[in-house]
């Protein structure tokens, strides 16, 4: 198994991290693919996770929703300032949720329906997606609205575009 | 500024991350460290961003949440399983929130206070921390109720535990 410890250790201050499993999802390019997965409701993927570290999704059945953190494998260039999908105004890339960032990472809260053996690898059943398929998986924790929700909070100038969010698809652009 | 798209490309499947910039806490060590930011009602912190990615922070400040990702820089060898602080039963490391993860990156919703110039870099005010002093940031994202929470989801194992919440602070069995 992959040793953080050892391994992540680097006199550069560069940080590695070693996947532990794939996303596995209908879309197969940017274009068309939902922003957010609040935005994809229904779409169904399933998230391998690799023989290793079987041991480390006990538990997790128990919960009806899951964060999922993600390498965004197919971003492009950096862009430190973007147009979001949701709107025509440039923003820094820390204030929208694009692709195109720094260090692409990206998080989802998913619905967790199951969890199936898959050989020595597991699947789990997940709804509500809005990656692309043959997404590189870092990590899962448990969604528990006392640590990742707030109420009320301002959304900057999400506030006047929030309601696109239904009608909004990626276009690629990104990617570009 | 780094370039993900060349400096990470790896044919190990090695994922490289570079840090955006350093998160200032009052918590020097592992151990009395609020254990998730809603059980750190108070406590402010920083966030420096590097001068080279001072242009992504355009539009920041009209949002009073931000997500933080980070490396858990003082995470300890991998466990699979563990018992998590607010419970005396181990569990899968991907069911519970513990920082001895395969990967071990963390996620937090925080109150965004302000944002200053600092020479070249800017100094994001942060309230509710609950990471440790020098923790490496990798990526900020705007807090997006819509994106980022679910109503009435089921919480495993925390079910009968949340209650404990308020009164839970980390005890440094985690970098053992």
């Amino acid at each position: 198994m992959w040793n953080q410890k050892e391994e992540s250790a680097d006199s550069t201050g560069i940080i590695k991290y070693k996947p532990i499993g794939i996303i596995h999802t209908p879309f197969k390019e940017p274009h068309g693919t939902p922003i957010q997965p609040t935005n994809a409701k229904g779409s169904a993927g399933t998230v391998e996770v690799f023989p290793e570290y079987q041991e480390g999704l006990q538990d997790l059945e128990g919960f009806s929703h899951i964060i999922l953190i993600y390498h965004l494998h197919k971003s492009g260039t950096v862009r430190l300032k973007s147009k979001p999908f949701m709107d025509n105004t440039e923003h820094g890339i820390f204030a929208i949720r694009g692709p195109n960032r720094p260090n692409p990472i990206g998080i989802s809260v998913v619905n967790l329906d199951g969890i199936e053996k898959h050989g020595r690898a597991s699947l789990l059943h997940i709804r509500n997606v809005d990656m692309l398929d043959g997404t590189p998986l870092l990590d899962i924790k448990p969604y528990v609205p006392d640590f990742d929700s707030s109420e009320n909070p301002r959304i900057g100038w999400l506030e006047k575009n929030i309601n696109k969010l239904s009608d909004t698809k990626a276009d690629g652009r990104f990617t570009k």
